[in-house]
């Protein structure tokens, strides 16, 4: 028997615990080009509050009775597709369930990092990698000397954003929502700078931060951290639109002050990025980032929740902020 | 005796008729390098309200007192300079007065085209020609192809933007304030579809216009219209900030619904685009937009007024809508 976390009622923002149920399904028989991946670890994404919304997004919605969409990483257990043998080591699109039975074109890569923990294919070696150093690199082109600014910046995403402009160079600040994210910051990812976004007059704040100004502002939460730091860009700045975590609801949007004065007077850029877009240089990335891990010059944190019992209130969880680093769920 | 027009008070919002005053001063002896140009015609832009802005903008704001900036065009009249002798046309900083004293750094170019109406250098071989090609090509990146949408469509940058998409193989939509307007752009600008703002449900009429959703948004009004684009963009758009004409002032700065998770689904960019930045390409783009002048492929229209005493007015009255094409002052 294979147990499933299900879609039980339509999500409204934030997914809630309520909005999904664990369920008891039969293993199906394997049809040609097939196989069946065992679960080792589910994802946990911010962006699955996108996944479940009914209002337009760049995929597909999850219905009612849907198993919940995820990115999992797991073992090959039965195989009727040559490409991948049994005990091969795989992440996809396998959902939040025990046992997928999936064909090729849901698996999004075979896992071949086995000296690291395969846990990484979901946070620096995957998903949270991708968003990181394909977003930095091709939207926010750092130069070595420039002002990096991170929201979210202990988190899945934003520690490996900051890590590696640092390596590459760059002067980094992060914004987070803790003390003990503040101090993950600057003891573990090695930010420059690092503050909390509830402190009083946030844009003086990030202009204290960034004495030059923000030459590239990786944005994991729009919101006011974003306004205080667009009143803050140098021109030419760029700004990649990765996450709005800190918008409770989109539906109808909530207001800003207008960006394009900012956006004209310093001939600066703003620009939505998704990793998905860019399946085509993952290899290369994660070898990369995997050569980083392996010299000790990239860290990170993971907020492992046991069991599939955990992923109801898991992205309500990541919305409050509770997790420290990335969050994926450890199955059996 | 050289007249002149000056800032009497300070502005905010949008420059009025009581901010200026017109007084008369001696023409002083040139010294070494400098030149004396007679002003044949006058500039006024929608930009000269960010020029006399206290608050942040890309140039130093203009001091009471001072001469108000403006880009002109006129004649070498006396010569202390070898690289502009008596007689040569040329356009640069000489501000509203009637002569201008000034050095090499503050003129532009030698105007070539003198085949051509000389008033076309502040206009469409001038800074509204070199914002529309520029801004239009090096951000907003039409293809062949390409839904391209222009706010002011009818102005002095949107109905050249409009004409170049064309000319590259775009359709093109344009948004306007009036009933004339509107058939100057399906009727001179050979738009493919063009409508008034101010009808209802503006977003849906947009949508209306581009069914595969608009590509490239030449923005030059921020306010509601850009929001209506906005809801309304294709996947990997790009919207050109070039100017923000509806926003009667940016102090606060109004509100409007947050941009971010448009651009994130859309993986669009939004980027602020001025043309200063980039003159060294200023030749070869005159050269290409005078080309298509001489053609018949490029048109203009020109709202010229008579005499100084104009100036006080002209740009609270580009604001109100009143010109139909670049709005240009004649002298003497």
């Amino acid at each position: 028997m294979n147990r499933q976390v299900v879609l039980a009622t339509a999500s409204h923002g934030i997914p809630q615990a309520h909005n999904f149920q664990i369920v008891e399904q039969a293993v199906p028989e394997l049809a040609s080009d097939e196989i069946l991946v065992q679960n080792y670890f589910l994802s946990v994404e911010p962006a699955m509050r996108g996944w479940l919304s009914d209002k337009g997004n760049y995929s597909k919605p999850i219905r009612i009775g849907d198993v919940m969409r995820s990115i999992a990483v797991g073992r090959v257990a039965a195989s009727r597709c040559d490409q991948y043998p049994v005990g091969t080591i795989v992440t996809g699109w396998f959902g939040w369930q025990e046992t997928a039975v999936v064909t090729p074109t849901d698996v999004i890569r075979v896992v071949k990092e086995v000296d690291l923990p395969i846990s990484l294919s979901l946070g620096v070696l995957g998903l949270n990698g991708m968003a990181a150093y394909l977003g930095l690199s091709l939207v926010g082109m750092p130069v070595a000397g420039d002002t990096v600014v991170v929201s979210t910046a202990a988190g899945g995403v934003g520690s490996i954003v900051g890590q590696v402009a640092k390596l590459l160079g760059c002067r980094t600040v992060g914004i987070t929502g803790s003390e003990v994210k503040v101090r993950a910051c600057r003891d573990l990812y090695q930010y420059d700078e690092a503050f909390d976004y509830s402190l009083p007059e946030l844009a003086h704040r990030v202009a204290e931060a960034c004495p030059n100004g923000v030459n590239v502002y990786f944005d994991n939460t729009a919101g006011a951290i974003s306004d205080a730091v667009r009143a803050n860009l140098a021109i030419g700045a760029r700004i990649v639109v990765c996450g709005t975590a800190s918008v409770s609801s989109w539906d109808p949007p909530p207001a800003s002050s207008r960006v394009e004065r900012d956006l004209l007077t310093k001939r600066a850029r703003m620009q939505g990025f998704l990793a998905f877009d860019h399946r085509d240089r993952y290899e290369s990335t994660v070898e990369k980032l995997a050569a980083w891990v392996r010299e000790g010059k990239l860290v990170w944190q993971e907020d492992v929740l046991e069991g599939l019992e955990a992923c109801p209130d898991a992205i309500a969880g990541l919305y409050r902020g509770e997790n420290l680093g990335k969050r994926v769920i450890r199955l059996g």
